[in-house]
């Protein structure tokens, strides 16, 4: 029996287990939990919203949803880009936000065991004051939960000499979607004890089993750092200047570019002391290794080499948060190219990723994409790991720039596998990009794939429809 | 139809798709194939060896013997330490030791294509003359196999500060049991497309694929390292030492712990001009950081402070390297030890882990079960990744004293585990630890890892008894 044609069970059979305040079925509230931040995707409308307090209420959710065969959407803050954590019509959505205790902080261990729930910064502060770091620190990091980041294997700026969210999690403790408890991996810095289920976890987009607890791995607090801003002539010249740093050994905290028309976008922002002419493409590099004015002089030689116009290197930690500025000045430079046209525009953040070496390429095709479907297209990202994020603004309301804005979309891809990339560095599948996985992976990965999703949910139950289809 | 009743027509299929000299079936070639390093594990006489060069020879090998229903077992070099590449009876062994090109070193990319086959060491010299380094340094180094590498997810002594196997490989080129080919992962240095094959496959041991090509990550070359060496009169002051290093924010990138009897044998050996006397344990701490003196000068402070008693510090490479050879005596020094008892004894090396901080613990439980079994116990081992090798030194041919070794390895993994620690670190499961991987993980996890295996390996012909029993 499906009790998604009779809610009153499934309410009264959830409310059995949880306290009052963690049923939400107000249409608001329900309205509030259907999506993420995709646009493009599809997305339902929940029977109810739970927010579990304990993993013991996590197994009385899932217990119920299994028995009476209700799919469950896991959802953080809502912050992914894929669509992995959208509704789907008459589901519980099962929100980990209220399970947000830090239950230990070891420093002689190198690790931190919390909950879902708890963001990211929070985290990060609160492993800082042990003089510890957590690196990864995607765009969202103030607002999104390390259960999410956990779920769509989340990366960031820092990635390029950190590593990604999957690089920390050292064991898992999870609900599977029968409601049973197990736990995965180890609190030891090595281990190879079974096939690696945390890792077949991170990144599955809670279609495999729900997160309740997590083992992360911490690394020492990390140096000051200083930076540098290059503007470059042509796109081949910031190419070459990447391609130069990492073959001369640096290591860079982070690696990161603009093209022009995201660099044009902060310059008339008008804020930045630094940013005050567009070339073909922006460089913001970071170092915080053990002599960072020394790395800095090495990378500012080699951008200059490669052909930068202009070179500013930062002499002080403060000069250098100026230079990082510049980079987080984007979303609100984006933000106000979009208010100037009028307001009601949509941001398509895509995350296309390929080798390094073919960075230039890939932009330069982004262009070419941008110019043959008469849209603006603002590409950063991270240079450094080969990853962009070409953002395609558009009128959703205008049914031919929609059109031409979802074109847009799959050739960007088509371009990023032409080259030998993958459709997602960090962002993830959802619902999203369904479609392309199967044309990355191809045939015999994706049954695999599909395996491995029946193999932990036979039903179908647990956010389904992201990842794979079953 | 099974063909292990059969042989000659397994012989004739393999040989219509393989060159005559990529077949062995001479008892002396089918005995020296039959097993890996490990003692105590089972193993059997295969009916052929195949050493195919190429991965259409491969797909060739894998479709026949699923065909006709033989099982397969994948072997490198067969220096592992669980049993997991030994032979089964009538099996074909598939040694991949012949598919030993390095496809290409790039640079700017910073990975390094190649072949199963070729060795950790000819890869490591490769990658060094592009300025490289593949950091994974498992004490076989010099014969070991990157495919083995990949199927056992081996270690190292520059774990602690570089990671283990899992974390350089981005991508694999896979032959599944039924013989077809697939790809995982990326060449990329980021990527979320779907659920993590790649890691799934590492650390595998052979039973879910045949691995016939791989993508490495590559780092920069390491810079010059400086060492010290520190006796201490306590196991507790060894322990306290590595748990103020971690905790004062250092990664070494080596730190290696001897304990009284690995000392005083590496002492008798009368050949290292450091090693003069045994204390309760040796500490070997080497930094390759940018600032290495500065690094050992407050090691070696943290060292004295914990208790040691003589403390010598490398001033220079040359200091450094005989620091570490101190390190690398310990098998010879092993080895005349067991000479000196007559010979015709066997090693059990060991492979335990346990968070950091409970090392001084584990070693404590360990010379108790040392004393309590009347053997002789050395425990050495990566103390900064909490993860100790002790070796019992045993004559395999007295039926007393060997019940005595095997009590005493089952008693070394059960304190393992009562200190939240893992059955094993680095060497595998295979077929040694079998048993007590169903005791690490519990029925819920163990019933996931199967359902794995039969994803994978649905008729078990691949690397069959080894990891998890269908």
């Amino acid at each position: 029996m499906s009790v998604t044609s009779d809610p009153p069970l499934l309410l009264s059979r959830l409310r059995s287990g949880l306290p009052d305040d963690a049923l939400l079925t107000d249409p608001a509230d329900l309205a509030a939990h259907s999506r993420d931040t995709a646009p493009f995707s599809e997305c339902g409308t929940p029977a109810v919203v739970v927010r579990p307090r304990t993993a013991e209420q996590v197994e009385h959710v899932m217990r119920t949803a299994y028995e009476l065969e209700v799919p469950v959407v896991p959802q953080g803050a809502r912050t992914g880009l894929a669509g992995a954590a959208n509704a789907v019509d008459g589901c519980v959505v099962l929100s980990t936000t209220a399970m947000d205790r830090i239950l230990s902080v070891d420093p002689a261990n190198r690790l931190v065991r919390c909950e879902p729930g708890v963001t990211t910064r929070r985290l990060a502060e609160a492993v800082a004051e042990h003089g510890l770091t957590y690196p990864p620190d995607p765009a969202s990091w103030e607002s999104c939960t390390i259960g999410g980041n956990i779920a769509t294997g989340a990366g960031g700026i820092c990635c390029v000499k950190y590593g990604v969210t999957a690089d920390y999690v050292l064991g898992l403790d999870l609900v599977l979607p029968d409601g049973r408890r197990m736990r995965t991996g180890r609190d030891t810095a090595k281990g190879v004890a079974g096939y690696d289920l945390t890792r077949l976890v991170v990144g599955s987009e809670g279609t495999l089993a729900v997160v309740v607890g997590a083992t992360l791995a911490l690394r020492p607090a990390r140096p000051p750092a200083l930076s540098l801003l290059a503007r470059f002539p042509t796109l081949t010249a910031a190419g070459d200047a990447v391609a130069a740093i990492i073959a001369a050994g640096h290591t860079p905290s982070a690696l990161e570019l603009l093209d022009r028309a995201t660099t044009q976008a902060v310059v008339d922002l008008g804020t930045h002391p630094l940013m005050r002419a567009a070339g073909a493409a922006t460089l913001i590099v970071e170092s915080d290794g053990a002599a960072p004015s020394a790395d800095l002089t090495a990378m500012e030689l080699l951008c200059k080499e490669a052909g930068a116009d202009e070179v500013t290197a930062s002499a002080t930690a403060e000069e250098a948060r100026e230079i990082i500025e510049a980079r987080r000045l984007v979303t609100p430079a984006l933000g106000a190219r979009m208010a100037s046209r009028g307001g009601g525009l949509t941001a398509f953040i895509e995350d296309v990723a390929v080798p390094r070496t073919e960075l230039p390429r890939l932009i330069g095709l982004i262009e070419g994409i941008a110019d043959h479907h008469r849209l603006e297209v603002f590409t950063l990202g991270h240079a450094g790991d080969g990853n962009l994020h070409p953002t395609v603004v558009f009128d959703a309301s205008d049914p031919d720039e929609l059109t031409r804005a979802r074109a847009a979309y799959d050739d960007i891809m088509a371009a990023g596998l032409a080259l030998g990339g993958t459709t997602t560095g960090e962002h993830g599948i959802g619902t999203l990009k369904r479609e392309w996985l199967e044309r990355e992976l191809g045939p015999v990965s994706l049954e695999l794939q599909r395996g491995l999703k029946r193999l932990f949910d036979p039903k179908n139950l647990l956010n389904p429809g992201k990842v794979v289809s079953a």
